[in-house]
């Protein structure tokens, strides 16, 4: 029976000096006159396994010719290793050819720039970098889908292709079966394949909000698109959200609620993606991951209102580029302050200025601020945006006059309210913006296995 | 501390005779001159637990005005019901308002058309059908997860936003940030958002093979997309679909992971599920739905060629509407008699003629037929679809020549057979078709939250 590497590692017990069968591909060869040792892995476990091989197997001179990328199956002796890098290896009795690889592998045993593995982003998953990075993104999504099970929330599919803008904030691609070359102007949208104009999701919200309201506790985990025209290590066209949605649910509750997700996703991809962990932390140069999360997971989160943060920022004895103001956005420079040196610790900054958050947000008694929520971490930013939502039909109805929103693809959102439409939450946390802050990877671009930004759709 | 529903229900005997608070919506509503009883439900389990009030409540009269849908908060023991139709009810001492319903509530305590109810598709969940289909659509997709991730898969986010059409196949819907109306024709996508012309995916098959090569086992699920303008029962335009991928799998172990796949889920969903499923059962009017999924659980699955399923067909003592024939696709009718009469049992179709299938499917030695295998289902057709993938670069490149097939696009899906290509196999399911099939339901419109169909994109 073949063996994924990842079981001969976890019970070497079980496996030593019993002869094992394996598949997987050549990641370095070093050849020697009457020898040669193959770097091998399966992607099962980011270790590697020596293969020794001698003349005695049958196709020796054909194996010397493997290059790195080759596909192979072994059978062999798992023994305990002479060797100093590693504590086991197999003695190879067969190896067999299953995918040739080239000299030209784009991938060869030596130090790669990210850019240039971007290039080739069809194969960089086999390096060790991006083995981790995707294995990493794998176990997280399932802490996420397993922290809201145990919870009792219901995981919903919202649509993609929709007739609304959602936020009515985020430029959108449009999604047509229209020819452009083919068509008169101006062009007739009740001829589209949905007789309207639509575009691709930002949100799965609003109709998250209308399946909160039927389970209590519900959440989405799909793709979002923003076509926003910027070339920035932390925005992709196409990215996952995770947005729960919680009826009978305020502000402070919600809270807490992303307070205990945030660890327990935290803490779970620490003990399950160890390996791929300790991995991260050693090649991210002294960033010190892993006690960076930890010192996340143990963290008490601080609540500030926003107006006690811009007080708290005006008081400090610094020199600001953009002077904190009563009623504005809070700057990199104002964030980073708070919770890499005032706090030391992340930051829940809460009950914004109206104006410069989306039209759902609850409005607050002093008809200022709302009732939203940005969790700011160290080092990393804003990491999830929440609020509670205007559960008021005339309070929603007078805010989308304000804000212009048009009302007409969006009456089933505002009946919602008429309809037992009681005070509930929510949050969104970009899947990716996660990722970058858990592997401590730079760019989006190296967390996503496929990325979509301007100029770039490839693969 | 307010209890969900489920809590009750699960462990009545911790609750008797104690005072709990609920949080949740009234189903129905009878009101007596001195009582009134409240069909009560809070989303968290399909049961309903009657709440009665009297007027030594304080807001007798506020309550007895509330309408149906209206959302509250309650305290009151939780008590053994005298009523024949529940074992258990709560007493109320308070019942506070949550949430205002109306007198013109679409989801009245009758019985509503499915028509009807995709109309108010936004409200529909609350009704006890779909609070049943849409638990056991997240169930079910936990059920997947869980597989998945217990056999060592990773994982994968593919990308939604494509440049190839995958299958060349399909008709796609196009994305774009052109405005039709503001370009000259002929459109210069160098213009678009990603330089060229772009298009939402009809699988992610493509680049989920790029992982197999890296990790052994992957899985995709996510939404795929056909612009295809037909009004069926089951077609949609979006709908999620699974799409494992095995590197070193060949086509008859494929058939044995898809057999244990369906029979995990669907072992799944009726424990799991069991109230919704009973519920279902229950509803769908003789369908004998539970012993139609036992039976697919303990059937040994059958696997017969294409060209040997002709034969049979042709020897049948029957008179076909379309006449079986090698080289020929199967009709319905063809489908239905293999696994409803014939073998009784599920049925894995293989080795199908190359023309009638993908180009990327493996050539058989007999150069007239490809291994794919397609899996029928008694009482449902085709529910999942698979091959092993040509992993030869020159029977892939002449396979694309002979169907036309633009290389240009999928260079890098050609390269993966340069470096390391090993056989490799892989099946998509499209989720809502198993959803249709474990449900019970008729119409993909009503296993999909909010569905999209030719002329349908509202919500």
């Amino acid at each position: 029976m073949i063996r994924d590497l990842k079981e001969l590692f976890e019970s070497p017990e079980v496996y030593l000096d019993r002869t094992v069968k394996l598949e997987g591909w050549i990641r370095t060869h070093r050849k020697q006159k009457a020898f040669g040792f193959i770097n091998f892995y399966d992607g099962t476990t980011l270790q590697e396994l020596q293969i020794v091989y001698s003349e005695t197997i049958k196709n020796f001179n054909e194996v010397q010719g493997f290059f790195v990328g080759t596909a192979i199956s072994i059978e062999g002796k798992f023994v305990k290793s002479q060797g100093v890098n590693q504590s086991f290896e197999v003695v190879a009795q067969t190896i067999k050819l299953e995918g040739a690889s080239n000299e030209d592998y784009p991938i060869q045993p030596k130090k790669h720039s990210l850019e240039f593995l971007r290039d080739v982003a069809y194969l960089r998953p086999r390096t060790k970098l991006f083995q981790a990075i995707f294995r990493v993104r794998s176990i997280a999504s399932h802490a996420i889908h397993k922290y809201f099970k145990e919870k009792g929330y219901v995981y919903v599919h919202t649509p993609i292709i929709t007739s609304n803008d959602g936020e009515g904030a985020g430029e959108t691609f449009q999604v047509t079966t229209i020819d452009p070359d083919s068509t008169k102007k101006p062009t007739d949208y009740s001829t589209d394949f949905f007789g309207k104009k639509t575009c691709l999701a930002v949100t799965g919200q609003l109709e998250g909000e209308c399946y909160a309201l039927a389970y209590k506790r519900i959440y989405t985990f799909g793709p979002t698109f923003r076509a926003e025209n910027s070339n920035t290590k932390t925005h992709a066209a196409e990215f996952w959200m995770i947005e729960p949605e919680i009826a009978f649910c305020d502000i402070d509750k919600l809270m807490s609620i992303e307070e205990d997700f945030l660890k327990y996703i935290t803490r779970y991809v620490l003990i399950h993606a160890r390996e791929e962990m300790e991995h991260l932390d050693k090649v991210s140069g002294g960033l010190g991951l892993i006690s960076r999360l930890n010192a996340l997971i143990s963290s008490a989160m601080v609540r500030i209102k926003h107006k006690d943060a811009i007080k708290l920022l005006l008081e400090a004895d610094r020199k600001w580029e953009i002077m904190p103001k009563i009623g504005k956005d809070l700057a990199r420079e104002h964030e980073k302050y708070l919770t890499d040196e005032y706090f030391k610790a992340p930051v829940f900054v809460h009950d914004w200025p109206k104006d410069i958050k989306a039209f759902y947000m609850r409005m607050n008694d002093d008809n200022e601020t709302v009732a939203g929520v940005d969790l700011l971490v160290p080092n990393a930013g804003e990491l999830m945006g929440g609020s509670q939502r205007e559960e008021r039909i005339e309070r929603l109805m007078a805010r989308m006059d304000e804000l212009k929103i048009e009302k007409k693809e969006l009456q089933w959102y505002i009946d919602l309210r008429k309809y037992g439409g009681c005070k509930h939450a929510g949050f969104g946390m970009g899947f990716e913006r996660l990722l970058i802050y858990i592997t401590g990877v730079e760019n989006i671009r190296d967390v996503i296995p496929f990325a979509r930004t301007p100029g770039n759709c490839d693969f």
